[in-house]
């Protein structure tokens, strides 16, 4: 694992928060942040949280370096010695409880909530952020593709056009946990250990002087391992003859030829063909393999269309989320310690989507007993307690809007990760994430987790929440 | 600087590749690769080259550790353990030419050519590709901002919302290159000497018993250097007023305050209403900064309505280029080792674009001498002498278009960057590149800069070049 110096990747608005808390004696003050985000991506029905570990790893390391202390000193003259001291002995000393990597979450609900001098606070937000948007969005589009097909093998093939080499690992990252089979990162397969797959490029066959040259010479020392790219001339009058070649060589060796990808031109047609022509060779294990700007509506668009592709190496739309490469996630002050309680806190903006909800809060699934599948989510303040049976559930918007579950288990989202800056939580692995991941999906109703126009999951507020909220709006439309 | 273990930052198929031409005994047989983009992005006319310093640290470093030749050992039992050992001595010993960083490039021209043993040119395609994609994209991105507002603040506030940590500093410096003039991200202020800008979060404001102390508090830490953010509770009626009386109180003691940011509502109607109040207050100096999911477009509406914005903050639209967030550039062998000569190499393909220009060429600007506007590019053979005067250009799929230039110069875009493995070339500071490219973009005639609807620039193909790949083209249509 990578353990990058990261203490100084925040917006400059956090130190100077911090200086001025500082210098307000303010800055030992708690208080409570939670990070969500408002709206799901790509008009999906939920999204897939990841990036915990990520973060982990982050605030474990955070320590502010000699050179951090002069750059900050001469980028900001009014910083005083006292501040950057301060900054010297800075560690992450507070709690953190997250939602575990893996988990379906919803819009509004809290997914990491920080309990931290509001000195702490202020600096992790931007990284904590940055590292949570990036990781749920790519699990979530993942999800979205395995969703389309979910037989079939998929391969993360989105380097190139990652945006950066952190994407590129982190996204194969979060791609693994949520549906994808293996990467062509290597560096993401040593660091998590996911698989890594991978063909051969055009500039193979290019650099022989025939095609079937090149297949012959990669079959030969790849034999085990053999997917031929077709299309460097023409898949159908050149590509695919010369693979089949092969492939019956192949065969007199004992060996098979693993497949043949293709990577430009009409695949459900192309498909189609050498699917036929694979079979009439009695190539019938090779299989075949696309390529070439896939997303989860285009391979949904193939399949119906009968294309013969068993295994989707998917890249740029996968890697940047291409329809929406970022998940707005926020982080919010919600309480701040006033006199040794916690006050809970709002901000309202002119936009009404902006407005958050107060308090020290948690966060449950509403699991009905009777059919074993989440009802609802359900926000209620940290130290209340909820039903043993039939709980109330209402709309926070359109109130009148309600239902009441009998018989239900409430389980609790947030989990204890840092206590006291110390890191309390087992880490799981990549693949014990997936395996979470594929028993979180079978908990919600189909219609809540369809690619198009997907039921709203309701994530509901505690009278006790809803009332806090509607106190503190009172307020503030008074000042 | 970061020097990160990024070797196996590539695709597996590389290292396949790789192994089969080390089994082939042709690893050390030279060849020629070009990095190149084949569309514009955002309906642009013309990319910002960038990417290249990041390169140029990765190719430095190039290097398998023991834990790297580990991994692969165990990830693919077929690699033979010469294989291996020859990865331990592996080191890039080829030579690199690239356009400079900041040069205001265009589709389908070379902006990047190895030349290399086919060992070395495969495993550091993905990469390269990798870093030179998204640094040119946002450079690209962010001269379209600064386009829509040449003479205002720009800063980039990204960092929550980029596709994770390196995303967010190489993109800072991207953008710093082609027209912002700071950012928020520390981390890059630190790298790369970019000035840093910040105001502060609404939990400021919300860890405070009222918007007025928190404003003052602020103040009074930072007394040079105040931005306040007036919408927590309600722009209008609270927060600008808030502002003004803080405005006031630090005009008392000789001090200004530097702005008020706007970041939600109407950003027109509030910044004009702002600027109104601001003024009759007698706070003339007090800039109004505006966010809120800003981009060229936005900004450029806002102008054409009136806004009294002159500071910027554009975060998510810029930081993962939304409307088109990867630059799909691509990396093609056009020359491989033959008997000690180079021959050309040519990928067809079933879609048209992807057919690539064969040969070992380079690149020349063509500036004419009368207008000293870059009229073309010019594509030509490496060892091509071009004419002293009246150059004929044609374009090189609708031939009959064409015209001669009388009096002009060449000037050769590639650069020698690395030669035998050492680099060479003397890497500029960002600020040295952001002249470069201020001097860049008055090089072009403003039809082809504009924002929409650019008028297409042409980059031509000498009579060599277009012979080469016609025949090629023929041979393959043969095959």
């Amino acid at each position: 694992m990578r353990h990058e110096d990261l203490t100084l990747h925040t917006d400059k608005y956090q130190i100077n928060m911090m200086y001025a808390h500082w210098k307000n004696g303010t800055q030992n003050k708690k208080c409570v942040c939670e990070a969500f985000y408002r709206k799901n991506p790509f008009g999906n029905g939920y999204a897939v949280f990841a990036g915990l570990e990520r973060i982990a790893y982050y605030l474990q390391n955070l320590n502010f370096s000699e050179e951090d202390i002069n750059y900050l000193r001469e980028q900001e003259e009014q910083y005083e010695e006292g501040f950057l001291e301060e900054l010297r002995n800075f560690r992450f000393t507070g709690n953190l409880a997250s939602v575990k990597e893996g988990t379906i979450v919803f819009p509004k609900e809290p997914l990491i909530r920080v309990e931290a001098r509001i000195f702490e606070a202020h600096l992790i937000e931007t990284a904590l952020l940055n590292f949570m948007n990036y990781q749920t969005l790519i699990a979530t589009k993942a999800a979205r593709v395995k969703q389309v097909a979910p037989e079939d093998y998929l391969m993360e093939f989105g380097t190139r056009r990652a945006q950066e080499a952190d994407a590129a690992i982190w996204g194969a990252r979060a791609a693994y946990i949520a549906g994808f089979d293996a990467t062509s990162n290597l560096l993401a397969g040593k660091y998590f250990g996911i698989p890594t797959k991978g063909t051969h490029a055009h500039s193979w066959v290019q650099s022989f002087a025939s095609e079937e040259d090149a297949f012959r010479k990669f079959a030969e020392a790849l034999p085990d391992q053999s997917t031929l790219l077709v299309d460097t001339y023409d898949s159908m009058k050149s590509g695919l003859p010369n693979a089949i070649k092969i492939g019956l060589e192949l065969k007199d060796k004992g060996k098979t030829l693993k497949g043949i990808r293709l990577d430009s031109g009409d695949l459900a047609y192309l498909s189609i063909q050498a699917r036929k022509m694979l079979d009439e060779a009695g190539l019938n294990d090779t299989v075949i393999v696309a390529s070439n700007d896939l997303d989860e509506d285009v391979i949904s668009e193939l399949k119906g269309q009968g294309a013969m592709i068993t295994s989707w190496g998917v890249g740029t739309q996968l890697i940047t989320a291409a329809d929406q490469p970022a998940l707005g996630g926020v982080y919010k002050l919600v309480a701040r310690e006033n006199n040794g309680e916690y006050v809970p806190t709002i901000k309202v903006s002119g936009n009404v989507e902006k407005v958050t909800t107060p308090g020290f809060k948690t966060v449950y699934r509403i699991v009905n007993e009777d059919t074993g599948k989440a009802e609802a989510d359900y926000i209620a303040m940290e130290d209340e307690k909820l039903p043993e049976k039939d709980i109330y559930l209402f709309d926070p918007v359109e109130t009148y809007k309600d239902k009441t579950i009998h018989r239900f288990q409430a389980q609790e989202l947030l989990q204890p990760v840092f206590k006291d800056g110390e890191l309390i939580y087992d880490l799981p692995t990549v693949h014990e994430i997936k395996t979470y991941y594929n028993g979180q999906i079978k908990m919600f109703w189909p219609e809540h987790m369809r690619k198009l126009n997907p039921q709203t999951y309701f994530v509901d507020l505690s009278k006790k929440v809803w009332s806090t909220k509607m106190e503190l709006l009172k307020q503030a439309a008074k000042n």
